[in-house]
């Protein structure tokens, strides 16, 4: 009888010659969670029990296991399936969750996004280029000074405009009036321009706020918003993305570091299979660091084909610059939305001239990126 | 003016030279999350902008950096805390987040458990020794097995008989039976023995689950639940305390490893601000090695006096043996719950004996802490 599989991958930091003992507790630990002894039922051992498949050398001495967990241990639920996959071995220091293969059944459940990449794209009329997007930040201004920087960037022709992950519903700026602010400044910037940007508002809180942010946002003619999934917690995320909104959701990355996830994993495959439409990440580029091939294996992760899930957007931040935006469109390739940050607003009263040469700069990447493909 | 601050501590693993720069970042990247020169508003630097406090040398060559954000960065919302406590420091490598201290508004606004380790102790009907609990596992037994399983441990004596972390709504073991089978067990054991061991069900998956799942539990008059605040999410956990549950809540830390927030952080402080009347972790005693030095600031966070914040349960768990429980007793003191898991059932057949000889070896434990008390 075939049993589908969950198959994760572990780095052990341990002895090599202790890593086989190693990843059989790993395997228990995961499903039973009781001595081997204990497990007395065939169908406890052939349907629930994880199984050790592999076991090879890994970096600086560590051992990766790779084990098949039956994937009816998951019970097909959100919660469930972080439980699984690193529940009580996130608890032991030696183990890194670094890889999962999730079987059809598993995303025939969770879905993956409702838009995706290519839904976006449609919802900003771009279909070939790079896109740009930048934040209305810092914390602690008003709604009407927000909507006004919102202006300066929607006039040089930034894409989306999110809000900073910073702006939750503060007193001195509360969520609705943030909202009609931002909405209202891009629409009298498209009557002005024809150019109508996607203002994107930051929902956060527990469950209810986020419903009910959800619903303002909606009411208030929002054409995409924002979630932090690793702040609301990924199965209220993965219920916001599949069960309430009708919009398209980008997913922001904050408190999602330090998990002993491995950074592809967490970003470049959940945050998609959870739902997310548009992925933002910190990237190789800036203060966060993160290597190179890291930043490659998670776009790819995002793009790739993957059964009925449906590709999502890759948004690297954490650090881009001016300067170094037509080196990120080259790396990336035209499937790409760089979110800018405070490096627009560095010059005071210049804001909507770096952020046009931020827009020029993708533009003239992505032209490029499109030429060498097509020559 | 005085502005309430959240204090928070960092462990930045950079060089002494490097320390105070550094820590600087830090204090921008919780808050405006823009280059210093960006913050030009009084405001912002009053009220959102968090300020280095102290600098000191910390373990292995770290610095220890606090920094004290104004509470009302935090606009006293569940997830905007986590935000401004690790959001996206938690994607750089070289920070981790190891105290913080809450003030009264922010205490005040989370309020912390309802019924906490009093409250679990008047529904347990025990008042000085210390609290025996186990869980029904293995995941994949039915809800016929568990509730046997539930009868030895309740005849034994046990006072709390939780659902494993692992149980979901899988359909060979589905929350509704479940509950209703072991809450009969109990009931049965209660009717023969006078012992009515409180049965706790674990509620996981999406928000509307939990709430589905906690609608069951009441209905069918579960005295208890349990959640694990890391596979829902910290500001769901919040809501499921503090809005929704007429009943005591235990944490279960599943998931909560390898945040790089300390362990006494996460579950001592964290969890109890967040509503959890009992918060389940891991011990020193076990496979998952956690230094005694730090349980021991783990218990004290959870039981010290906190203003208007009750009092929560401890209940170590992860290894406790027969062998190891009067120690563990002896460690904690009497305003403790140990939890033992598939230790009981190493012995096929002989469950009740080796329940019965851990209640024993709890109460003689307690005895003895409390001669010594008191002599």
């Amino acid at each position: 009888m075939h049993v589908e599989s969950l198959r994760v991958t572990y780095r052990l930091d341990v002895e090599p010659a202790a890593a086989a003992a190693r990843a059989e507790e790993v395997a228990r630990e995961q499903t039973v969670e009781v001595p081997r002894s204990v497990v007395r039922d065939a169908f406890v051992e052939h349907h629930v029990l994880g199984r050790v498949e592999q076991l090879v050398p890994g970096p600086d001495g560590s051992s990766l296991a790779t084990i098949a967990f039956p994937v009816a241990a998951t019970a097909l639920d959100p919660a469930q399936l972080l439980n699984v996959l690193f529940g009580m071995t996130s608890l032991h220091a030696d183990a890194t969750c670094v890889d999962a293969e999730f079987p059809e059944s598993l995303r025939a459940a969770l879905q993956g996004p409702r838009f995706g990449l290519e839904g976006l794209r449609k919802l900003l009329g771009v279909h070939e280029r790079a896109l740009t997007c930048t934040a209305v930040k810092p914390l602690g201004q008003s709604p009407q000074a927000l909507a006004q920087l919102l202006k300066s960037f929607a006039r040089a022709g930034i894409d989306v405009i999110k809000d900073d992950q910073g702006l939750a519903d503060h007193p001195f700026c509360p969520f609705e009036a943030r909202v009609r602010a931002c909405l209202d400044a891009a629409r009298q910037v498209a009557d002005e321009t024809g150019h109508h940007a996607v203002y994107v508002p930051h929902l956060s809180g527990t469950p209810d706020a986020v419903d009910r942010q959800l619903g303002i946002a909606e009411a208030c003619g929002a054409r995409a918003v924002m979630a932090s999934p690793m702040l609301i917690g990924l199965p209220g995320f993965w219920e916001l993305c599949r069960r309430r909104a009708a919009l398209p959701v980008f997913a922001h990355p904050t408190l999602g570091g330090a998990q002993r996830f491995a950074h592809d994993l967490l970003f470049g495959s959940l945050f998609r299979l959870f739902g997310a439409d548009a992925v933002i990440f910190v990237g190789y580029s800036g203060r966060f660091d993160i290597p190179r091939e890291v930043c490659r294996s998670l776009a790819a992760r995002l793009r790739r084909p993957w059964g009925t899930v449906l590709p999502a957007l890759p948004v690297p931040g954490g650090g881009i610059q001016l300067e170094n935006a037509a080196e990120i469109v080259s790396f990336y390739g035209n499937d790409v939305m760089l979110l800018a940050g405070g490096s627009l607003q560095l010059e005071e009263g210049a804001v909507e001239q770096r952020s046009r040469a931020f827009v020029a700069a993708v533009r003239d990447a992505s032209a490029r990126n499109f030429e060498s493909k097509n020559s």
